[in-house]
């Protein structure tokens, strides 16, 4: 075979993509690696488990930041006969090149190396209910994130370096903006549906084996088939991406409640979002969603949007019954049944949080992470200051860091900037939905029926095939002409909490 | 952390280290990678996972012919203060690191195109029954090898360097002489039992969730345990090490014989192989068993040694009976049942010979593949010479190449060398057997007991624990004192087949 000429802008850009298909095969085998360890691994492999991890992170490194790739993104990124594909695919490498080369490489050590010990600290801190035993290595957390953020000095302020991790196009006043008109909209919310009185509880069982039945079928529905699946138990559910043929969606079941159906159809929401990337992006770096707000509202738009409407259980709430006998769903009709998977309760714990309340959960850990990263709060103080926002924002008391400050692990890998990824989700899931509801009249219509091939059809058409061409904001702009924007999601949500509990706006 | 001082042995030394791991971490993702798509892939990913192991292996042979790695082991092989066991480690790394670097990229690249192409056209001639579909692919895979071995001129026969990439310290020559005598004491044999009359058969049927439990309960008394093995289903067995704490078992089960459970007695003896490795060898390339025939006769001693025994089915008879009922087994006391599982029937399939039969097999196959290579056979008279043979060594007719010629894939893959280790592993086995039998004389009663404990450290000290350390030649004459020599594979034979068909020597 002739290689390519170096010196046209076809050649150089098949010298491209032969790099980018390398970057791209080493992340495969990462992925796969990371999903093995959580679904089939036994105990014993961890230690060669993580080495192998880290190998494979430290060459992905390495090649996207080889300067000979640097060179052949400078020539494109000049070159005026790229179609806008290739232009869009350059644009975004050279950006994910960039922000890897400014980071040293010491840096990225350092953090590698207190993220092992602060896990270490919080699993330590978190038995003996002590957060003053997670305090050091949450410490140098935040110093070594400020060294991250001091090398974008660009940025306006330190905690953009971070949230550009996960959103690059973001900025922390615009997500503060965003998140205080939430707040405002979600707490008169929140307390007028408390006012309403007790929603029905289903009292279950829901045996794990017929939870299984009826998430596999509602996965099918969404798109689940086995030439391009898989489903998998696994302790804490996730969904991963081996390519856009292959799929792998986790799920665990408990038969107090029904948190599995709704995790799975929350994680093939992920997974539909990766199974629909263009094909012609196979074996590139933008072949994959673009940011974990977009992908978060993937998720949240089949778990909530769909997953909890009256148009959705009227098909699959017969089903039920049949799976789970009526006394399971403790006698209510299907409308009874809609008030108890729209429970709105305040509550400790974000991971068991409602549609309403979870968001505030989000915001309490921005506001934080934020006052962390501008030296306003001293992580010292961070116990306090959790509890008093707890009270503040969702009305409650925290008994112990247990169920506080130390409930989440993300902190003990150093994550900040992460948590705010999922209020976004639910924001654009709810400006999404909006549009989707105008231009597919019929979509109730289909849910009532099982089918839901219109409303994936559009998801490829405005999200999914794009993959990470677009920056998020101008995938939310092209698909819904507008910002991030929370008052979608508010209207939504009191909209559907006023219809089932009778509540005057 | 201080870097290595690099002008030190030990400095040296632990630069070495880096690199094996890293080369080990490589080794791990791509095994993993055959381990998934074997049993866990969904088919849409085939694909991208035929990429993803290109890449892999690609980066893999980078790494392992990269100069710096050469000019450290040229250092260290000079080095005086280096302890026995570094030493042969080094000795070990450069004589893998040489053969990588003698075989230009070029080649390496023609023959895996050559090998993707082959496999089409092996399925195809096998699909129609028909070699002359496949003459043309497998002409030019013996023109590659033989291109392959030009690259080795030093070698005494063009057959060595093929030998050599599974047998490193093994001539055509020597195997040559050992299989002769093989079929000298085969061929008679094998005659002798046949005027026997034929052995019971166990009528079945053996239902597969039974034989799962069987097959489990016998995979625990190998040493098979949860924290550090896992055994699942793939089409063909195969046993896999993602280090020594994660050996990965395969099986398939059928209900109409046993095949399914002395394959995974089969396979725990390649796992056991990995899973005693001395763990100071870990991340390192010499880690893993030694070659091919070894690895064969650790499998084939669990198989048929231990497995096919009368003090082995002493203890697990009786469970037999309790699982699947004495109907099943044809109503056979445990002799009967002994001469049923050590049934011989001269056989067209080598997958699915039996213990004395089998060596035939690869004898045809090992004749045929040194008079390709010399050149005194060609390939279009490929399939007269394979039915000559099957008459002259099994007494068959081959009523179509399906059944003959075409039946294993491994020419496809160009595979030329690797068939005679299946022989080598029965005759290893035997080998290290009578060694065994005279170190532990209460073998028998331990095999009684269902223990195997005495067995599995006699083997972890005698050949796991060395890894790589000692080629296959130093480790069978430290384990046995000889060479490669079939006559305890042809006494042991004897022995058996004596006491359970009252055959005269």
């Amino acid at each position: 075979m002739p290689s390519p000429d170096p010196t046209s802008t076809a050649g150089t850009l098949e010298v491209l993509r032969e790099r980018l298909g390398e970057l791209d095969d080493l992340r495969h085998a990462s992925s796969l690696a990371g999903w093995d360890e959580q679904t089939m691994m036994p105990p014993g492999g961890a230690a060669a488990r993580g080495e192998v991890l880290a190998t494979l992170g430290r060459l992905a490194h390495e090649k996207l930041t080889d300067p000979a790739l640097t060179a052949l993104l400078d020539r494109l990124g000049a070159a005026e006969d790229l179609g806008e594909t290739d232009a869009r695919m350059v644009a975004a490498v050279a950006r994910d090149a960039d922000r890897a080369r400014r980071v040293p490489d010491r840096l990225i050590a350092d953090i590698a190396r207190q993220t092992t010990l602060a896990q270490v600290a919080w699993h330590e801190a978190r038995a003996a209910d002590d957060f003053a035993l997670f305090r050091p290595a949450l410490e140098r957390h935040v110093e070594l994130r400020g060294e991250l953020a001091a090398c974008f000095p660009e940025a306006a302020h330190p905690y953009d370096a971070l949230l550009h991790n996960f959103e690059p196009d973001l900025t922390t006043e615009r997500v503060r903006t965003v998140f205080a008109e939430l707040k405002e909209g979600l707490v008169p919310l929140i307390r007028e549906i408390a006012a309403a009185g007790p929603p029905p509880r289903l009292p279950g069982p829901f045996p794990v084996e017929q939870q299984r039945i009826l998430a596999a079928e509602i996965a099918r529905a969404q798109g689940f088939d086995d030439e391009h699946w898989r489903l998998d138990l696994a302790v804490h559910p996730f969904a991963m991406s081996l390519g856009s043929s292959d799929i792998r969606v986790t799920c665990r079941y408990d038969e107090s409640g029904l948190m599995g159906p709704f995790a799975v159809m929350h994680e093939i929401g992920h997974g539909l979002y990766e199974r629909q990337v263009d094909p012609a992006l196979e074996r590139t770096t933008v072949g994959t969603g673009v940011s974990l707000g977009i992908h978060e509202s993937q998720s949240r738009l089949w778990e909530n949007l769909v997953g909890r409407s009256e148009a959705f259980w009227r098909h699959w709430h017969p089903r039920m019954l049949e799976l789970f006998g009526a006394d399971a769903l403790g006698g209510t009709d299907l409308a009874g049944f809609l008030r108890a998977v729209n429970a709105v309760h305040p509550s400790l714990i974000r991971v068991e949080a409602d549609e309403a309340t979870y968001s505030l959960h989000v915001i309490l850990r921005f506001e934080l992470e934020v006052a962390l990263m501008e030296g306003t709060l001293a992580v010292a103080d961070l116990e306090t200051a959790w509890n008093e926002k707890t009270k503040e924002l969702l009305g409650l008391d925290v008994p112990s860091a247990k169920v506080g400050v130390l409930q989440d692990i993300h902190w003990a890998y150093g994550e900040l900037g992460y948590f705010p990824t999922y209020a976004i989700g639910n924001i654009v899931a709810a400006q999404l939905w909006q549009v989707i509801r105008r231009d597919l009249p019929g979509l109730d219509d289909d849910l009532a029926r099982g089918e839901t091939l219109a409303l994936r059809e559009w998801l490829r058409e405005h999200i999914h095939r794009h993959g990470c061409l677009y920056t998020p904001g101008e995938l939310l702009r092209g698909a819904t002409g507008a910002d991030l924007d929370a008052r979608p999601f508010l209207e939504h949500l009191r909209a559907k909490y006023s219809a089932l509990y009778g509540l005057t706006a």
